[in-house]
């Protein structure tokens, strides 16, 4: 069975080497000293690692099975959830008003990391449930808030997001679910949705859907679509559970991965249903619920890697198999280690060096998002709008393809879904598509988000790579091996989006043809800065003369391999991207 | 249920417009006249799509089961491979002789790759016959021949190839199966080999193992491995099957794809066996095998990429979401085709450009190792040697990659399997594993084929990339969009290998750890070059007055994008090489 260890340093490192949080002026991050969040991510790590992790596998072959109308999780998914609940697991940053613990958003999702790498499909439900809790919490009335938040917050109740119908997924305004007003001021559901993750189980009391769909009579398209609270079981008054609701399961989808999920098709009959926010502003109300899933997403994509890479690791050191051609490294032995071995040395770095580079993005974006929140900043709302599709799309696409190239550490035994090596990559390659494929993250960030505010937001984006190679360039170590690649890549993005500027005003294919590669360009610029930033802290904390000096050797090596060996990527895409639409346009559709 | 045609006239253009076959001065090769193949592939054609393509979801909801150690294929396989047998699909380039048609390799590659696309997993156990064919046509004795090869050539009886076990793939040389001498010449057989493709079945009266086991007291190693045909039913003399052998199933591996074919664990306990070729020597004769494996298999990674790309395409076309950034398409309907989208497109042409690439290297690697052989010409097989490394390994990477590509197409709609998308890339996927790791395949290319003769063969390669821009250098339409991308990538080719040699010498970790990206580098000029030629190609067609315009047009088009947005790629490639071992080694095995 795959084995999975927290990575309680690594986490460390980010929260408090790289990004100081205990320092920083935001309410709440006073109490985040090293200590207090070493206990609660060592805590975390032991329910991953113990609770989660030997029921991935399980949910993996049981999968979800619909009998009579109800949904049956895998063996050991109902108590695995009430450790979560009785462990407080679920409710880190919620509201204290609804019983939450009221911690930054930032802690909850180190913690998050943990539980996703050890079991994606469990760690789903309680995921969104989370998202639906904020969509109510933003826009919800208080007494909506009153009835549903409390148990959500505990997963008594669990929650679901209802966006997708047969024939229409990233162009919602095709909705067809109808929502017609009742006398009391309820609303009468009816319609088809799909591909509704953790849809119905047997592990919660009652599951609130957040489901949107058209008021008949309103605009067309998307400016006619709210947003509605549709709970399995009426909620009375009383906050006690009344009768059946008008929602029934219509099937669970067989699935590629992430089996231990159940992934349903609802049917919605009549179901009472409360509007939650504005009326034909249901969109809005949802994208509070989308903007976090989808940094949720890229989390998922790279804690699939770590994981993967966890036991390609174990493998390459156990593995016996062939010489290093530099001499003999295991002379009792009848081979050497696979890790002996330069291109199994190549694989393992390139998944390591993405990883610990993803999970400063991530927990960077978290901290920009509490930044933005607790302290009103709107320019850390700018950067993280921005960087949301770069870090849904560009972390996802490079957690499957290290999930993958760990399972090649493996060779034959990595196909035997024994290994557990195929699930990582089966479960993985689903980030790239839910929340957004990531072909709509590109067209986001590149058709949306880059001009958003006159292009502001980019502009200090580049600001703030240029001021910490100038404020750094004094320091020789980082400047050759970290600041001069940041740098060319930096100009590769900024060449890249004054491509943009001159050739998409002319046509916008010019532009959106080199959208995915853009995206990716961006991705590995994220990467750099984070990568030079920890280099610099990590030398930092070795000339203070910390004491875990193989600690903070191991992630300089590590950053240098990624500034060295995967930001010359930048280029490759800014020669794609110079060369506009007219190869990609070429074909009329009957030529394909 | 996905759909798929056979793509004759693009086959057909390869072997005619680029290849010109029925004009080489090869033996058989006058009989391929455009009406001829063009009736085989036709043929061909019809038995994948009609045949074979309906079973392939089946094989892979059913799976093999193992039932009272027999093997049961999923339903409809047995009469499937009866039609291939009826038809002689199963004979095409085999020995007249034994009852084959002695047709030139390559039109059985051409054949092949309609079969591999409709349904991989049945079609392994043809392939794995016809392996064992060759390596016993090679290095068997002629009594061998006789009483084996017919009823294989026939598919009446498969074969199989036993390399793995447990505790070695890879480093053969660990092996422990052995065999020993009886007095009567033959040898019993002891051992266990797992990962045995198409290991047992209903679908044959017998199974022809080929297994490589160890004759105790012989030389340690690799040195001391011999090669041993061991049948599933012993053969009489007069050719009748006699008692069982002691080969049984241990059982079968549940694995990510590929669920068609039965991978079995196979135990040998004293079962009979004859050695074939030289003692000590199995090595050489299972390598007869493997080459001709290994292009096979890089066939199949552009095979599933191109069925998952057909649809792709349909699903591109039908689905409507969004509109044209340019303007509305789809004026009547409610949104338009997803084709419509640059991002689409982008995604599309990846995989068209790489797939009619691929195709043109594999059917020209082919048709070399037919010039090596029935013209004895040492330059062809010093070539294909070279090259075929290249063809499994970058061919595999980008065709999995590629089959999870057009799976995006999809949308959530991809994961689920109903689609038959996500099969595709489950079943692409081993090919990147078996018949060598990827990882294997970079190393035998660095590590010893680039050197093999003093580097003749590399610079032949280098020679005719050369010679072909020198000559064209006239043609404008070729040069800005063929030969100039396709210089700079040999140049980039070029100055890797020169990097390798002025550094590998002093330590060989500074080659091998660039090995991987080499093969891709290569992988890329091979199929600039390719898509140069068949540039060349269509243009002359189009001089020529050639009535199907829009086919040879589209082929241009189609070139034009690898050119600007694939080829660029060598560059990175060559960025990361140039960095050597230092990065990628600087760890100690206890930090990763």
């Amino acid at each position: 069975m795959p084995i999975y260890n927290a990575p309680v340093k690594d986490l460390q490192f980010v929260l408090h080497d790289l990004l100081k949080v205990s320092e920083q002026d935001i309410p709440g991050f006073e109490d985040l000293d090293p200590e207090f969040t070493g206990a609660v991510i060592e805590e975390a790590g032991r329910v991953a690692s113990e609770v989660l992790a030997p029921l991935n596998m399980v949910g993996d072959v049981e999968g979800c099975v619909l009998e009579d109308g109800v949904v049956r999780t895998p063996t050991g998914f109902k108590d695995a959830l009430k450790v979560m609940k009785d462990g407080g697991w679920t409710a880190m940053d919620c509201d204290p008003e609804y019983g939450g613990q009221g911690l930054p958003y930032v802690m909850h999702t180190a913690a998050q990391e943990l539980m996703v790498s050890a079991n994606m499909a469990f760690q789903m439900y309680q995921g969104l449930t989370h998202g639906a809790y904020s969509a109510i919490h933003v826009h919800g009335s208080d007494a909506q808030k009153q009835k549903f938040l409390p148990k959500m917050v505990t997963c008594e109740w669990t929650g679901t997001m209802n966006l997708t119908e047969p024939h229409c997924g990233t162009d919602l305004g095709l909705m067809r679910t109808k929502a017609v007003p009742q006398d009391d001021g309820s609303y009468k559901i009816t319609g088809q949705k799909i591909f509704i993750s953790a849809g119905d189980h047997d592990m919660a009391d009652n599951i609130i859907h957040l489901v949107l769909a058209r008021i008949p009579g309103g605009p067309d398209g998307i400016k006619g679509v709210s947003l509605f609270i549709v709970p399995k079981i009426i909620v009375n008054d009383d906050g006690s559970l009344g009768d059946r609701n008008g929602v029934s399961v219509g099937k669970i989808e067989a699935k590629m991965g992430i089996h231990g999920n159940s992934t349903c098709v609802m049917n919605y009959d009549d179901a009472e249903g409360y509007m939650i926010g504005e009326m034909h502003k249901g969109m809005r109300a949802m994208f509070v619920m989308m903007n976090e899933a989808r940094l949720g997403v890229g989390l998922q994509g790279y804690a699939q890697a770590e994981v993967a890479y966890q036991n390609a690791v174990v493998y390459a050191n156990d593995r016996l198999q062939g010489r290093a051609v530099t001499g003999v490294e295991n002379p009792d032995g009848p081979a050497d280690p696979l890790i002996v071995h330069p291109d199994i040395r190549r694989n393992l770095m390139d998944q390591k060096s993405f990883v610990e580079g993803a999970r400063a993005l991530i927990l960077w974006g978290t901290y920009l998002i509490d930044r933005a929140h607790k302290n009103d900043d709107a320019d850390a709302d700018g950067l993280i709008t921005l960087l949301t599709p770069v870090m849904k799309g560009f972390l996802t696409d490079k957690g499957f393809e290290y999930a993958t190239a760990a399972q090649q550490v493996y060779g034959g035994h990595g196909y035997i879904e024994e290994s557990g090596m195929s699930q990582f990559a089966r479960d993985a390659r689903i980030a790239m598509i839910y929340e957004g494929a990531n072909g709509v993250q590109a067209l986001d960030l590149v058709g949306r988000k880059l001009a958003q505010d006159g292009g502001k937001h980019v502009m200090a984006f580049f600001e703030m790579v240029k001021t910490f190679i100038k404020d750094n360039e004094g320091n020789a170590a980082l400047k050759a091996d970290f600041l001069d690649p940041l740098k060319a890549a930096s100009k590769d993005m900024q060449a890249a989006g004054m491509y943009f500027m001159q050739n998409g005003v002319k046509n916008p294919n010019h532009a959106l043809a080199g959208s995915y590669d853009f995206m990716h360009m961006m991705g590995h610029v994220c990467l750099g800065l984070m990568w030079a930033r920890m280099g610099k802290a990590a030398m930092d904390a070795l000339e203070a003369g910390a004491s875990d000096k193989d600690f903070y050797e191991t992630k300089i090596a590590t950053g240098r391999y990624y500034m060295a060996r995967q930001l010359p990527a930048t280029a490759m895409h800014l020669a794609r991207i110079n060369t506009g639409a007219d190869t990609v346009m070429a074909l009329e559709a009957s030529q394909f």
